[in-house]
Formats: structure tokens, sequence, C-alpha cells
């Protein structure tokens, strides 16, 4: 298991580094603006003293812009998201996963043309695979719930994400598996044995679906067990695959964010015990491990 | 063009009808509440008093519901809305509709059996089927917002309502292709033309889609133009497939609700000429043919 730094969104990076690590966790994955507030170097040294694992770094991608000055800056961040990766990755403990997580970006401004913004994200991709490859730099597209289609990403499905993702060495680009964001895909699983035959899991991300969403439907992620969820049957779709990555939770939920550090993470444990590890046949099914 | 009657919830069904006719509008789409309330044999002599066509009912389903008497009550409520709209298709003007919306369901409460559910669909339709074809109605299956699929509708694309309805003429079991619901599939245009080439057209319905989504995010409705939905290319999809019948204009917005119904119809018909009927072909084209 591992923490994402969201799930405990309020704590600096070296309170986050130190709480995940007193629970007894042993891998992390950070967020972009806590790593640049520490400064790159400062973030993996502090990374690197904490002994845990890096699991991934949150976020590249939002490349849904029109050719010009905003989308070379929006390129040119994706460059520096693949560079500050792959020194985490380095000051991570061994174990530690070279990998990006990629948002594909909404429809743009005053545009209706969702086709045309999915084949930004193409080009993007084409673009940045190779410098991704230079610096062993995996690029995990996460398709999002889509109920972010719109404004978030106009990436829905775990299909979509492999189709987009396929011309590319698997090393290169993959894809992220969040429960929050396919549990509903009637072709889950189906999707989920192809992303694992073609060696594309970069990322597995747990946290639970539960209705009435929270009004900022952002903020509607829960804790393993407290929504609705088929942990048992999308954890061992996806072990089955062979991934043996590190299982991270990512929470958005201000109610959550709203309480101590430490207790977010023994209740995350909690509730990643009883709903996800306990359906893990290998050694993950331990915390810590 | 037809107004679903939700678009103007708070009009009785007498006011919806007259709204409706005096705005030079033909078809009307009805709700059962509003129905019962009038009880059917009122409604149907207002119905047909009224001149319009009536384009479908909303709506059958809600049949995810283990067996037992719940379920038994799910099933006979559903045949009286199968009775029921074959009596307000009898009522209504020449070239009305007798499809009957069918929502599929939530997960059932305490469970996290979705792919059992699903199921549940699969089995209810089955029993329903030979009723629906002796009463000449269309069981229009339709798919949902995937941000519905725990509480509201198992069923979350065009794809797997079609798969649904398979077992089963296209007279008796259709799909809903309501853009609100579909316009992010990644596979909407194929899987219209093949929904058409099936002859599985039951319903088409259009509202639009705009962030951020409303607190009730079932209200999250919008006229057509006030959003990001490509009306131009699912509507020629649509239309590319023969289907000749209504197009529903269904929208769920407390602040439409709260205008005065001429004006909700007024504002529909600028939005629906603007963004809809200005890409059809046909002589659907203008509003009230």
């Amino acid at each position: 298991m591992s923490i994402n730094q969201a799930t405990i969104k309020y704590a600096t990076l070296e309170e986050a580094l130190r709480t995940t690590a007193d629970a007894g966790i042993t891998s992390i994955g950070l967020w972009r603006d806590s790593v640049q507030a520490a400064s790159l170097v400062g973030a993996a040294r502090l990374l690197a003293d904490s002994g845990l694992r890096f699991s991934s770094l949150c976020r590249g991608g939002f490349f849904t812009v029109p050719e010009g000055r905003a989308r070379r800056a929006a390129m040119d961040d994706n460059r520096r998201a693949i560079e500050e990766t792959a020194t985490l990755a380095a000051a991570g403990a061994s174990g530690s996963a070279s990998v990006l997580v990629m948002v594909a970006g909404g429809i743009p401004q005053g545009s209706k043309d969702l086709v045309g913004a999915r084949s930004m994200v193409q080009d993007a991709l084409a673009e940045l695979a190779p410098e991704a490859q230079a610096a062993g730099v995996t690029l995990a597209l996460e398709p999002l719930h889509p109920m972010y289609a719109s404004d978030r990403a106009v990436i829905s499905t775990l299909k979509q994400a492999l189709d987009l993702a396929s011309p590319f060495p698997s090393s290169v680009v993959g894809v992220v598996v969040d429960t929050f964001h396919v549990w509903w895909d009637p072709e889950l699983s189906e999707q989920i044995g192809r992303a694992g035959r073609e060696g594309r899991i970069a990322s597995y991300q747990v946290c639970d679906w539960a209705t009435p969403l929270a009004a900022d439907v952002l903020l509607s992620r829960h804790y393993p067990g407290d929504g609705v969820i088929d942990f048992r049957a999308i954890t061992a779709a996806v072990e089955a695959t062979g991934y043996a990555g590190d299982i991270e939770v990512e929470i958005f939920n201000q109610e959550i964010w709203d309480t101590a550090p430490a207790t977010a993470i023994a209740r995350t444990i909690e509730g990643f015990e009883a709903n996800v590890a306990a359906h893990l046949r290998g050694p993950g099914a331990v915390v810590g491990r």
C-alpha cells in the first residue's frame, strides 16, 4: 500500500513523509505542488531521508490546448514533470516507480469539439514519449470518470487510454487504474485483462464511490469500504495480470482533509486492509511490505 | 420537437398540454406521476383534447431489486406503466409513439454487486417483454450517465443497453439516446450507428451538459446550446440512421423550473432551433412539423 499525498492534502511534504513512515507504510505518491514548494532537490532529499518508496508523481497532462503559446507552456511544464519524476524515483527507496500520472485535460474553453480535444492528447503523447523514454519515466494515462469529461479529462475509459497508449512502448506510456474512475465500466474486467497483457498497468489506485456525490464532485472520494465499489473483483482482476506494484490510496474529501493526517492514515490503513488487502493473494496483502 | 413534461415540472398536466400546444409545439412526453394525478382515463382525455402527439412515458424500470415482494411490486408497477403507455399512445394525435422509457435502477441497498444488478435488469426485461409486445409498447432502455451508476441506473452506455436489448424484437425493446447521458462516450457514433442498424432507437432526447455540475447532479441539465455538447455531430448520427421520430427536450434544472412554463418552453424552442434543428436535413428541421 502507498499513501497518495492528496489523501492528507494539508500536510507539508515533510509532515506527509513522516506521518506515512510513522504509520508503518513504506511508500508514497507525491504531488507536484508540494514537491515544488520544497524545491525538487529539497524534496528528493526529504524523500531519500524518509526511506519511503516513491510510487508516482501527480500529475502531468492538461494538454488539450490548441497549438500556440499556451500549448508550448503546457508541454514545457510536462517536461519539467518528467524530470521531477525521474529525480524522485531515483531518490526513493528500492522498488520506487518512475511513474508520472497524466490527466488529459478537458475540452478547450469555448470549444465543443470533444473528438478534437482527444486528438490533442494523442499528439502531446507523441511529442513527450521520446523524452519520457530518455528519462526512464512511464507516462501513466489516467482515464477519469465521465463526469469530468468536459472540464478535466477527455479520456474517460480504460479502453480509450489503452488505445491512446498503443503506439508507444509499454514502458513509456502506461495507464492508471483508479477504482473511483472506472468501477462503473461494463468492460472493466476485460480492459484490465488487456492492460495486463499489454504490460500497461503503471499504477493501481483505490478509493470508494458513494452517493450523494459531494457538491464539488471532485471531493466525492471515500475510504475503501465506505461506498459501493467491489474491490474484491477489481483487485483480483488487477492482481491476475501480474501487477506487483504499489496500490495507492488517493482520496479527495474535505471531511477527511479536515482530520489530522495521522488519523486519516490510520483510517486509510483500516479500510485498505479490510477491503483491498484482504483480497490479495500475494505478499502485498500486508501493509508495509 | 417534443417537450418532455419534466422540463416544466411544476405545471399540472392540463397546463403542460396547453402551454405546449400554445407554443406551436405538436408533441409531448409525459411523466407517470402527473398522469396518475389526473387518472389514466382523465389524462388520456386531456391529451386527446390537446391535439398533441404523445412521444413517450417516463418511466418504468427500477427493477434492480432481489426477488421477493419488493421485486414483484416493481414488476407490477411496470405492468401498469405498459398499460398507461398503450392508453396514452392511442389517445395522442396521429404519429404518437408507444414508448415507455425504462431507467434500470441502481445497485440494491447494501450490495456491491454491480454485475448482479445488471443481470436483474436482463431478467426483468425477459419477464416484461411479452406483455409489452402484447400491448404494442416499446420498452426503451435508457443508459444513464455513469455518475448515476450506483443509485439510479446500472446501465451506463448505449452499447450495454443494446446488448441487453438484443435478445428481443426491436419493436419490443429499444433504447433511448439522451445526449446528456451519452455525449462523453468514445464509442458514441459507432453505437448510434449500430442502434440504427438494429432498429432500436425508440427515442432521441436532447439537453446540454455544463460544469460545474449542480450540487444535486440530477439537476445539471441545460437548454441546448448552453453547454459543451456537440449536437451537430450527435444529431447527424441519429438522423443518418433513419430515425424520424420526435426529438424530446428533457431538462431537469431548478432555475428553469423556477421560470414560468411558457418562458421555459420559449427558451427551449430557441435553443433547439439554433443547436439541434439547425443540423437536421429532414422536415423535422422546423419546430411543430
